[in-house]
């Protein structure tokens, strides 16, 4: 099934399928007592599941903040003490660690995961000589997008595990929303790897447990929205008003897929090649990726 | 007036009336022999023109080049020639000149301004010390928007005037465009200042010759669309889709200014806050504010 | 007098006077219980002061930290209250603060200033607009070094500070200091300004409250060494080799000055363009430029 | 033999020797008519060349030009066809090139390496895709240091090339020279590869063809000198000064190697983990990384 409207996040193409209940998807929400957190376990069992929200089998944990959005440094050490118990967690006692960054740091909605790299406290080569002893070993790289390389990412990354010998990654990625009340807000994680495509990015070939041969963690922050997007919910919205002028005619006319075809349509082909981001951005990134490290250097 | 769709080229809000000729408004384009250049003099002479194009008085210069665009070093000596001359004209030998990259370093699109200024070759200091002795005093500044300063970029701009003695800004800044066709291969130069709120930044006091006390020589580039704007064309384009689908009555309700409401009144409130831009933004940036400080390092 | 041997801390001043009580300079030394602070308070008070020292009257606080050069999180936050505490008690109730981060940001040791005012929670147009109300109205600018600008720096905050109508500065900038052992662990506040030729920059007009007509806080810390200074130590340092090889009377030919000169001499011209810095110098001064501005931001 | 005072250029190594002609050693000079570009070829033949000077076997080119200092856009021209010329005749027809820009980008004088990756034109994968067809595909990766990644680079860099499959390794990287004149206005090109602990950075595993299993070329531009390089020169003045103070007896006791020895104990241990880099070295490392990579692209 193609995407209904294009987003990286498990939760919206949740919110996409109008039914309660999937089969072969298990939905569950916990609020923690007390604090402004929000999260979502998604898991896609089967192939069942696959098909009905687009995306592969595995778990997805959304961990959603209105503060995030806000500067307000002790509450991000709720929101990075809950990234780290779920990283623990879904590494099971893996001790070696490559993180990668994904993305273009020259960009500034795609240098979300280059940013995160910038602030971790690297292990690996100071357990190695003995000058320190952690139970981690964190190794990391910032490997650039293919218009910079030349080369799949996931080349790269695949080259690199081999000479290091790491037993799990760590991906960060930026990641394409839906809705813009997500932005800069919520965090994905998932055990299901990354897919090609994501965000701003490029990559087509998917980093998963299959293609990489070891566990792949993707954190993903939803930083932009795709431009179809944001055409389609005004589409939608301008069939609405156009409803209350009495046209239900011409509403019948489209369902949702096919008005997402016409706005792709319409909007070919150079505005497939942008995408939407706010103007805070600058600020935004610099927080979640800080708040994301230190989930990490906290581990 | 108010916009029909939002830019901040002369040129664009020319093209958005329809009529050939427009009282107070000088058109005249001129293709360069054998060269990939289109230059285009938009003059507004009177009130008339201003209410005509909704853009202050003055001359706008639009040099628009398709390779700019591309990765061609010979062509954009071209292009920088002529942006070159045309500065030297609009400065009429003024000699102490203080350029300012106008916007937010840290946001891509944003950062055309303080690039340029990056990449300049100061000399007021160097002449004053006798170590060179250039016609022009080149000084610079790249002050940053009013949330990185919390002053108003004019007050800023205003201070370092009155000390450092100048006779002419050149002002550079990213703008916002409604057609994708004419990000990064377009710069504009004008002698009418910096509109308020132009491009990505929320300078609000106007950067004028009024307001400043001297010439004031503005250099844009546009490298984003607005939301609006994105979302005015989709409907606009949509609304030709259901025009086919033979349901004329339903388009006779809307007037061009009544559909761009509508965007507006669509997207509200957290979309305003939203720009489009391209995926090679980081080069284009790079690429396009490399060619205008050359053209001001060769005056 | 000339500086014996050149470092912008009035506490490596003091040690190079050999005398325990100087005419006119009172120090005073505390160590924070249970805290590895050592603050060291030096006030020279006239004339007298002013000569033996080789600096302006003022006030010269140093707030020295072992662990300022590590990695560890909630001491910097201990650190970072001492400094706010301090800025509050110079400010004295003064509102209305300008900060100014000197220096190159594209100079990893002189980039300090710049990374403070990146971090910092601007609030004076956000208070202007009745969108917050806080005590202090931040307002910031990192205006570059004179290579960049063509422009006195001093010209310039003089100019934003007449047109932003601020009441106080707080003014930051990377050092050079005489001992490596004081390099980024060491902040010195003082309520005397800043010198000229400070650190990496060029700065030669004074930044005090004669040239500013307002009270000026600076912040400075040890980022680099002047190489006549390593120079300087070495030579001394293989005078007592040779001393150990009994060339007594060979030493006995210098003075501590005579040897700082010859230093000089030795060096000229291009080694006085070069400064030294620590191989980890983008970590050092990442980290304490996020002490200062939490330090700012807590306020 | 050790080295008598730290330097990677093979042109001071050679310089340090006093003997005219070396076993083993084939040095030859060209200044490029009407050009301001000498050219020094120095052949390490076998094993009693690598004696003599300390590197490995093969061919290392120095190109110096005074005016690489200077801002003379049309003059690097020159210097860049200079290069262009000696690297296609080291690659011998060789197409599939990965570019690896090593160093630190957040260490202005290490980050020589990665902007020149930051301006290279990629073709690797637009020739794949048959969007372009050029000679050679071009593929590129910034790794980082050993601090970033904690991974050896010549590992990272093992992992790349086996999946890329590139034939060929152009490596780049500040270098640290002996003398300050020839900071910022030498490069040497050598099929030698790099030696570890070049520059600043701390690359333990040589870059070569026994290690990589492809042909190796490096670009290397002096950006730093080593601390004990800039004590030892001083300390050597010093005893000529102290000798023209008749104290012929001292100097007599000291070898050069003993001399440097001294420095380095006298240094340690902080000392060593700093670098001497000159004021202006932002403008310097940005012009020369962007000579290489005009080189790299108009190959």
């Amino acid at each position: 099934m193609e995407n209904i409207a294009r987003t990286d996040l498990a939760l919206e193409r949740k919110e996409d399928v109008k039914e309660e209940t999937l089969q072969g998807v298990i939905v569950e929400t916990q609020n923690r007592e007390g604090k402004d957190i929000e999260k979502t376990t998604i898991i896609i069992e089967n192939e069942e599941g696959e098909k009905a929200l687009g995306k592969p089998k595995g778990t997805y944990i959304t961990i959603e903040s209105e503060s995030l959005r806000e500067f307000d440094e002790d509450y991000h050490r709720e929101l990075s003490e809950e990234l780290r118990e779920t990283l623990k967690t879904l590494l099971g006692g893996t001790k070696e660690i490559l993180v990668v960054g994904l993305g273009n740091r020259q960009i500034t909605p795609d240098a979300l995961g280059p940013f995160v790299v910038d602030n971790l406290f690297i292990t690996r080569h100071l357990n190695k000589e003995g000058i320190l002893n952690t139970y981690y070993d964190i190794s990391a790289i910032a490997p650039g997008v293919m218009a910079q390389t030349g080369i799949e990412t996931g080349e790269i990354i695949k080259g690199v595990l081999k000479e290091s010998k790491a037993k799990a990654l760590i991906v960060i990625d930026a990641l394409a929303a839906r809705n813009t009340e997500r932005l800069n807000k919520t965090i994905q994680i998932s055990d299901a790897g990354i897919c090609p495509g994501a965000g701003i990015g490029n990559n087509r070939v998917p980093i998963n447990k299959e293609t990489m041969g070891v566990k792949v963690i993707a954190i993903g922050v939803p930083t932009v929205i795709a431009v179809p997007s944001i055409v389609n919910d005004s589409m939608g919205k301008m069939l609405e008003a156009l409803d209350r002028l009495d046209a239900k005619k011409v509403i019948k006319k489209f369902t949702e897929e096919e008005r997402y075809r016409l706005a792709c349509e319409i909007l070919e082909p150079y505005l497939s090649e942008m995408f939407v981001t706010p103007k805070n951005i600058d600020e935004a990134v610099k927080r979640i990726s800080y708040t994301i490290s230190e989930a990490i250097n906290q581990m």
